[in-house]
């Protein structure tokens, strides 16, 4: 229909047309500004707010620039936090849902698929798997298989009930040091970052391993670099064996590809390798956690693309610039029966409608290579100023 | 533009006049039919699909009937795992969205909210307050204010982070038999309902106390089950001084107000009001997981209202018919700092606009007292059964 076209049309091209700011803008004598300051003293009568910066104008915000509600227009190099995969408002997002052939039907699914959010579990929409092949499993790197299940005692089903041996069994999981993997028990146990997250909260008694920390410019510390990396490998392996011994054997190692929340920390593909090359000895399971560095900012998909592991890891981690949270897993960690590993949602349908047009996105635009293109003119840019 | 409108109210006019069905109606020889079955496959390539019923067709479905991909009508008084509030394609969320006053502004703030999935907890947009207000904390019932705050030692700081006393404390939280309370390493350590939820998984030796087994008819066992309920009560006040003898305090006691996972199980008020003061005397936190009960299923909003309780507990989870998930809290758990209770996008503002819409559906229809009524139906129909 021409007039419903054109109507909606009209109204999305204010943002379409949006051009992205030459220059960052700030028009209050401070950020926050006022508006932003009174809004934060409202959210305050209702939760804690130290963590707010300021309340943010969706819809004059664009490209990898943030408009505040004071109208103070602020260069975002961090996509907030890691988590706006193209930034704000993408034309290609928008133009997405402006396309006549596309409108009505995206505008109904979007919303039928709000109104009614599938339990996706137990009762998946006829279009899921269709939706799942062309977003997340689009960018999995592994095919996988099934393996054949095994059978368990009634000890371990009744004992795991009550928290106990054998079928609640005692299994470490080892972190590093300055990691930071989340907020749940587990996650948080396995964090090392910062005291705001963790003080007062009980946690696992597990393995922590250094991570390395590498010495600038890295060529001119290639000697120092390795060892240091050789330590923390050592380490990993000492670790792994004495808590074997103590009954609490490690099931999985954790670890960024590139430490995001406990500083910018990096360390070697050699570094990766040897990780891996120990878990498979000693039967750990690798587990990477991409929530920060997947997406594409490494200038791959994904940053551990870049450590050419010669096996695939055990378990990816995704978030943020995924749109939702979830993992990949090899075969062999499929789970062999039902609500294993479920919740109420498991996901949300509306994050993969999204998350396919981010994808297609990324692709069309050459998006990976120009990353890659603009981190390097970025870290020249650094040096040089280094050397001035 | 009444072109617009015209348009967008046809189709979704086919929604809103449907009518529920009179009857469930199988079309296929066996539930699942044949689609679902080729489309289970398809799913089954990528993840475990034992808990999949079967797939639905969510533009057909209404009201408390379920249509399946095959066409099948079945009757779902779960209203999937108790995550739909009010059933399929409720009319009057439909309706708001087909108001010509609320249509575009709709639909471009829906997927404008959708398109820049905001980091509510440091960039929230301006609208955040109000949509808190009208949603979320209209259905609180309670009053929260701020405390002071302490200071902490730098010995506590660094050792919070390796997760080691006296920063990561040895604290316990107690849960009862038959509980399920979620899927992280602390939630799951909580619950007790169901092996497959539990084995594998490593899990803190927590105090696990006896929850009330009634016998029924009520009326029939009043002595007994009032000194069942005693027995669980004096088991409870044991654990806690048993754990605070070994050194690891109980810091929370975590409850649901009918067991819902773990079987259909109710206890007095009585009960957890004596549960309520136990807390109080030894300092332990109640917390109530309203997560499958709240939301107006039990004829008040939240099912704790039935127990009368003398003071307000000291959390409140919700998620499911509330859209999404979080908990209320009284102020003396407020935190302190920013970051301490903190995530990614801490929740999402499309499931407060749709939230608000529910709430006000259940206000306006008198949802509420018609739960009452009809489950007191419910309940008289089946004591005529058994007594026929």
């Amino acid at each position: 229909d021409p007039a419903f076209t054109r109507l909606y049309q009209s109204v999305a091209l204010a943002q379409t047309q949006l051009t992205e700011p030459k220059r960052p803008c700030v028009v209050t004598p401070e950020v926050p500004g006022p508006k932003s300051r009174q809004l934060t003293a409202q959210l305050n009568s209702y939760q804690n707010t130290d963590a707010v910066h300021f309340f943010v104008d969706y819809e004059r915000s664009h490209g990898n620039y943030v408009v505040d509600v004071d109208g103070n227009c602020l260069l975002d190099i961090f996509t907030q936090i890691s988590s706006l995969p193209l930034g704000y408002n993408h034309p290609s997002i928008i133009e997405a849902t402006t396309k006549p052939e596309n409108l009505l039907c995206c505008l109904l699914n979007t919303l039928g698929t709000l109104i009614n959010r599938p339990a996706l579990g137990s009762y998946p929409p006829a279009d899921f798997v269709d939706r799942l092949v062309t977003s997340l499993m689009s960018v999995s790197k592994r095919n996988r298989q099934l393996r054949g299940s095994r059978s368990y005692s009634e000890e371990e089903l009744r004992s795991s009930l009550m928290n106990q041996t054998p079928g609640s069994p005692k299994l470490s999981f080892l972190s590093f040091t300055n990691a930071f993997h989340g907020r749940g028990m587990g996650a948080l146990g396995m964090s090392h970052a910062k005291w705001f997250h963790k003080l007062d909260f009980p946690a696992p008694d597990w393995p922590i391993a250094r991570f390395p920390q590498l010495q600038y410019p890295l060529e001119e510390f290639t000697r120092e670099n390795q060892e240091e990396e050789q330590r923390c490998l050592d380490q990993v392996r000492e670790l792994i064996e004495t808590w074997a011994k103590r009954g609490e054997p490690v099931a999985g190692v954790c670890v960024e590809p590139i430490q995001a929340e406990g500083g910018d920390n990096h360390a070697s593909a050699a570094f990766f390798q040897g990780l891996q090359d120990i878990c498979a000895e000693t039967g750990a399971y690798l587990m990477l956690d991409e929530v920060q560095t997947g997406g594409g900012a490494s200038g791959r998909f994904w940053a551990h693309e870049h450590f050419e592991l010669r096996r695939s890891p055990d378990v990816v981690t995704f978030s943020k610039k995924l749109l939702s949270g979830g993992f990949f897993f090899t075969e062999e960690l499929r789970p062999t029966e039902g609500y294993r590993i479920y919740n109420t949602w498991v996901g949300d349908p509306v994050r993969l409608i999204l998350l396919e047009q981010v994808l297609k996105t990324i692709q069309d635009g050459g998006l990976l290579a120009n990353a890659e293109h603009v981190g390097q003119h970025l870290l020249d840019g650094l040096k040089a100023l280094q050397v001035g």
